[in-house]
């Protein structure tokens, strides 16, 4: 393993001309460890490390380089090893890398194909984007049931070269249709007299190519395999996914919602790597509609003018409660979203997220009622700002902070329960949707209140 | 592989008390399957499910089970099943079991186990919460530099049964230190008669039992293992873990950031499973904090009392423009926190983050400052609510939106890098806390311009 120092410094001296020493290098390295130094390390000329790789250690670095540096060394290669390079890379990752190309130069590129490989590529690239089709190999091992474990082993040290994994084995019919998966590690413990059908539960687990490639999650998380097979609607056996695809597929769902919460559409790649035109723009989108909604607030106050200009000393709490809403609902919502997403909370529970809400809603906003109380009532001691009427305007200014955090923690649970039964991604409703929201009800409960407090005495 | 629809219907059927009926509906379903069910339903008697499951399949249940499921069924049990039950759990989920149980309990349940049970539970308990240690499984398989392949498979044969993998086989010299990791696919595919060490290239990658959980997620991403090798500090092999595990632990880590993020205190459990009480108690601490950081804007405020009596019509803009700075920090937070997250961006891009946030905090802040101008120049149009002054009202606004909008992407970027190089959870530069911030410092911003254009005729 490599750590981070040992990285900076093979880095650094992989930025050499010298061949010989960056064969020498190289060879040091696996080939994940040496993309990893690749594609952390912009000095690097990995054209040069490529002419000197053999084709079995490149294909497998290639595989698991970025797509921006995938295209460009694709870019500078000959056309006899750009054909090589895209014949022998393995199908799910090429059909990953596809999809980042322009048409005509996908089109290039599957010209560039054999038969075989074409069809294979054309056939990945019907599945629609995020569909498991997309993440497969149809590369595996399949067997027959009445095979005894001997022929299996001896098939597998025939044919197995290719397959993506060896972990789990597929047993098919005559017209490969899938009739179960077995562990390899089955194969490894049974005698080698045994039937393959004696080995058989008919008991597996399956995906299906055109669905969304988050249910493969699930399934991966219930079931302990490393790979699952993929059939199309009728239980053909298409492919298989294996597990280190799904990792990359929870961190990008997991980016994805992180991003949307957080009050930006999600990004297509790194936060460094994207461009700024598209990084202004997906934050533009939110930030105006969530400034359009917030102008509410000031057409809000334009009706308590009169209020105000009464009694200034109102206008002085207007950040400290209307945040004070915000950020309960930012809490209730981020709670729930999250629960939605790891399907620990369904929507048939909104009534007992409800009832829970209510109630923590009804604490959390006491307590700070009574800090707000307490601290008008500590000024009151030293200065003389509030006026002989402050009891009346700490009680406004605590029942505020009560009704608002109410009213955050129930909007920020129910409306991302609301989007998801209108089939709406509840990740929408961010932490600056939900104080947006929260923001103009805030100023209607506090001058609502206010009104109650002080009519007769300050307005 | 089971849907949620027959999920729900066989969760039905199983609340039964004829015991025939449970052991044939049982026979329907994997351990993991059944697991789900017992997990989801809350009505099922679970007690008397595992009266009529064989003691493996029993054991493959358990294993799969929520805690608090685990704890309660073990409370059942007699002693004996109790004991059989504790010896037979793999050492990794055991250890997890564990980790929730009272001291007294714990005490108890270490005595009921053999004696070699409890030397690995034991030890596996000495590492550190959150440790790698705490994921490992002492069960796997090690051969040696001279066997042939023959001699690995019959090894594998003979004494698999318990590894918790076969899928990686490990090569450890006569004193137990690690040399190798070895794909079972490279056995499978090498002849029957050629060395384990002909197939050993000595590059492997490992884990520290000390270090923390979250980088078996890097190495895994890596490297495309389906286990890694943990070892002490010596290089003296202690377990394996597998990449099941790390999937639990990369949603366990993602939940952490999304929580803190919403401004919450991570919770230990389901948001509908942790206590009324806990929930609270993780809440009302950062909304305290919040609400005393907040406080700083009445204060602020404070200072400007005579220019809110001489123009009210500023109160007006307040939440717009103080929001607005909210929402653009929290979107650069985000994103940072999530780009640091990923490993994506070091804290040495400090400059880099910088000249971007900058950057795009002058577009978007001039995009709504130009809205903003737009409103307020329409408006008037309409009606005479901004009086004589509106240009410069209008002016006022959208120069401090500008302003606001610059000082929330600098802070909602800097701070989480500043946080990591203080070597603090950048997470908890949530949207709330970013927001609460700028609040203070966007009134100030305000108030100041205000002062600089309105000075002479309203102020």
């Amino acid at each position: 393993m490599v750590s981070y120092e040992e990285k900076e410094l093979l880095a650094e001296r992989l930025v050499t001309r010298n061949l010989y020493k960056l064969k020498q290098l190289s060879a040091l390295l696996q080939p994940e460890e040496l993309a990893e130094v690749i594609n952390t390390s912009k000095e690097i000329d990995f054209t040069k490390v490529f002419q000197v790789l053999d084709a079995e250690k490149a294909v497998k670095t290639f595989e698991h380089l970025d797509f921006d540096i995938q295209v460009e060394l694709l870019q500078s290669f000959q056309v006899d090893q750009l054909s090589s390079t895209l014949n022998a890379i393995s199908p799910d990752d090429r059909t990953a890398l596809f999809e980042q190309l322009p048409p005509a130069t996908l089109q290039k590129y599957l010209s560039l194909l054999s038969d075989e490989e074409r069809k294979t590529a054309n056939q990945l690239l019907q599945y629609p984007e995020e569909s498991i089709g997309r993440l497969m190999t149809p590369d595996f091992i399949s067997v027959k049931e009445d095979w005894t474990v001997q022929q299996v082993l001896d098939h597998i040290r025939n044919f197995g070269k290719d397959s993506e994994t060896l972990n789990v084995i597929y047993v098919t019919d005559n017209k490969g249709f899938l009739l179960d998966d077995i562990k390899v590690r089955d194969f490894l413990l049974a005698p080698l007299q045994q039937k393959v059908s004696e080995l058989m539960d008919h008991q597996y687990a399956s995906l299906n190519a055109k669905d969304d490639q988050e249910s493969a999650i699930e399934v991966f998380k219930q079931t302990d395999r490393v790979a699952l097979p993929v059939t199309d609607f009728n239980g053909l056996l298409l492919g298989i996914i294996t597990i280190d695809d799904v990792v990359d597929v929870i961190e990008e769902e997991d980016t994805e919602d992180i991003q949307k919460f957080g009050g930006t559409e999600a990004l297509e790649d790194a936060y460094l790597k994207v461009s700024f035109r598209e990084m202004v723009s997906k934050r533009a989108g939110w930030l105006i509609i969530l400034f359009l909604g917030e102008m509410l607030t000031a057409s809000a106050m334009g009706y308590f003018t009169n209020e105000l200009n009464r009694a200034v000393i109102l206008a002085l709490f207007i950040p400290l409660i209307i945040s004070s809403g915000g950020n309960s609902g930012s809490q209730a919502a981020t709670l729930i979203i999250r629960a939605m997403a790891l399907g620990e909370l369904t929507i048939e529970q909104w009534w007992l997220v409800m009832r829970r809400e209510l109630l923590s809603g009804l604490v959390l906003g006491s307590i700070l009622g009574i800090i707000g109380f307490l601290r008008i009532a500590a000024w009151t001691l030293f200065t003389d700002m509030y006026g002989p009427h402050w009891m009346m305007i700490a009680f406004t200014v605590s029942f505020s902070l009560v009704g608002v955090v109410i009213f955050g923690t129930l909007s920020g649970s129910m409306l991302p329960l609301l989007l998801r039964r209108l089939g709406v991604d509840p990740a929408i409703s961010s932490a600056p949707f939900i104080a947006t929201l929260v923001d103009v009800t805030g100023l209607v409960i506090y001058f609502s209140l206010a009104y109650f407090f002080l009519k007769g005495l300050l307005l």
